[in-house]
């Protein structure tokens, strides 16, 4: 039962970052496939990049529903691309709930391939980040989460609580769950109160003078 | 006997490949050795994105034929650049015979390996379009194949022809040239017909305005 | 005893691949987490793409070593980025280093799984460039390496220099210190002498005209 609860809010994750590549590839004016393809490897990306590095069987070339959802959810976000600003805030929900539980699911993913707790952090990180980052690549940008935004960051700080309560040995769903809350609270709380990481740069500060 | 006509029809579209790869690169006044670099990614880019997902040996690693013929092609192209133009038309024949290729091959290839049709077409459809892609993202361009033209749409109804043949219990060969052909044909109708998908945007539709 | 020696060399190649990294991510002024992940792409980006296509397990995912000095080298990179000018010279030796070792390396590994030459050749320039070529494309760059710069053509001459050694009977550590000075010589020299490959373009040629 507990499956079919991760399967859902994996589903609305997939859902999220779908539109968010549909709408990438709207304001690039591509066509039908393009957008396909951008909205398919926004939402597979990530997972695809960690199955292959652990070495797993990738996850969306055996379990259907995932390419059903991205293909419903392209043609539907194609048709009613005018409604989606009102969606905007919703948006932002359910993608934070998409990086939460896809880091989690990295991460645990990565335990049982038998990895250390660093490189399962960034097992789930990259599942989380790198659709994204296919995407922007892929739409001629540099990749927005490289740029002052807490994306990656919620991902590294929620995948630290996963071992810090898996140290303090709580139960198992409960990690789950306070992981991968602390990676969606700490996204929301950056987008809701517009925080980003403190800038590295000094005013005016020009690297092409120091090389 | 079979095998050796495959062959033949394969190098037919990695020398297609290399070529168009040879002339991105030309166009940004590339150095030999990312001239050769280009020409090979465009050539076996798809095709090993495509063993790397199912989880096969990638191909051209340990069949040499494809390093040599890729080598050949591009110094012949680098070399008789100027006469190209006159090729034009014979290399989208060469580039369609390509696709029909590379998508039933990635088909059969995914069927031996277990995938559900759905996923078959997906994979055909990588082999024969993610060369492009990749040659593109590193030529700092949107991928060409993102932007109303009618080549992955080949791809995708020639994989559903694929099917549609296998479900009427045709012979294996049958439904290989049938299939092959289909993507083919629809390929070459869009390029001498200069057909494209209908355009989704109406006229001075700005999708930033939704957003 | 040996196996010591060339980790230290590894980390060498690594710390300055890192800090090209930080270089770049700098120049695009991305944030913390973006430079962390360019810094990463370009030390481990070529050798997690050999793993992956030579279908051993990613070398950095269970040898934390790599995590620990990438991170440690992105920071001490960033802090002192003003001072980096004065190690402009020894980076390019540092980097030679690097991908003198990576194409080694490279080799060896792909001989281990049973490649030929020719593709023990490939893996071995893929281990040292494509790192470079990862971050640039991430950057919105056309790959460096591809513009006028001898870089993998002397992973290449070192290469085959690997196999001619190897033809001769040379003693296994001898093969690897020759072969991998040859990348390192005439990277150096290419830097120090100013060389570059000869232009395939004449003046004023324009590629367009022809097509």
């Amino acid at each position: 039962m507990e499956l079919d609860y991760t399967l859902i809010l994996d589903i609305i994750g997939v859902i999220a970052f779908s539109i968010s590549g549909v709408l990438a590839a709207l304001r690039k004016r591509m066509d039908a496939f393009g957008i396909l393809i951008i909205a398919f490897v926004t939402s597979i990306g990530g997972g695809t990049i960690r199955d292959i590095l652990i070495g797993a069987p990738v996850i969306w070339m055996t379990q259907m529903i995932y390419v059903y959802v991205i293909i419903a959810t392209t043609i539907l976000a194609v048709i009613f691309r005018k409604k989606l600003a009102f969606l905007r805030k919703s948006l932002s929900l359910f993608d934070s709930i998409g990086i939460g539980l896809y880091t989690v699911i990295g991460i645990e993913k990565g335990l049982k391939y038998g990895f250390s707790p660093e490189i399962c952090i960034a097992i789930g990180t990259i599942s989380a980040c790198f659709g994204g980052v296919i995407r922007d690549t892929l739409c001629n940008e540099i990749p927005s989460i490289f740029k002052n935004e807490v994306y990656a960051t919620a991902c590294i700080l929620g995948g630290v609580s996963y071992f810090i309560f898996l140290k303090l040995n709580f139960p198992n769903g409960l990690i789950f769950f306070l992981a991968g809350m602390t990676v969606i609270l700490i996204r929301l709380a950056a987008v809701v109160f517009k925080i980003s990481l403190p800038s590295i740069y000094k005013k005016e500060e020009n690297i092409e003078d120091y090389w």
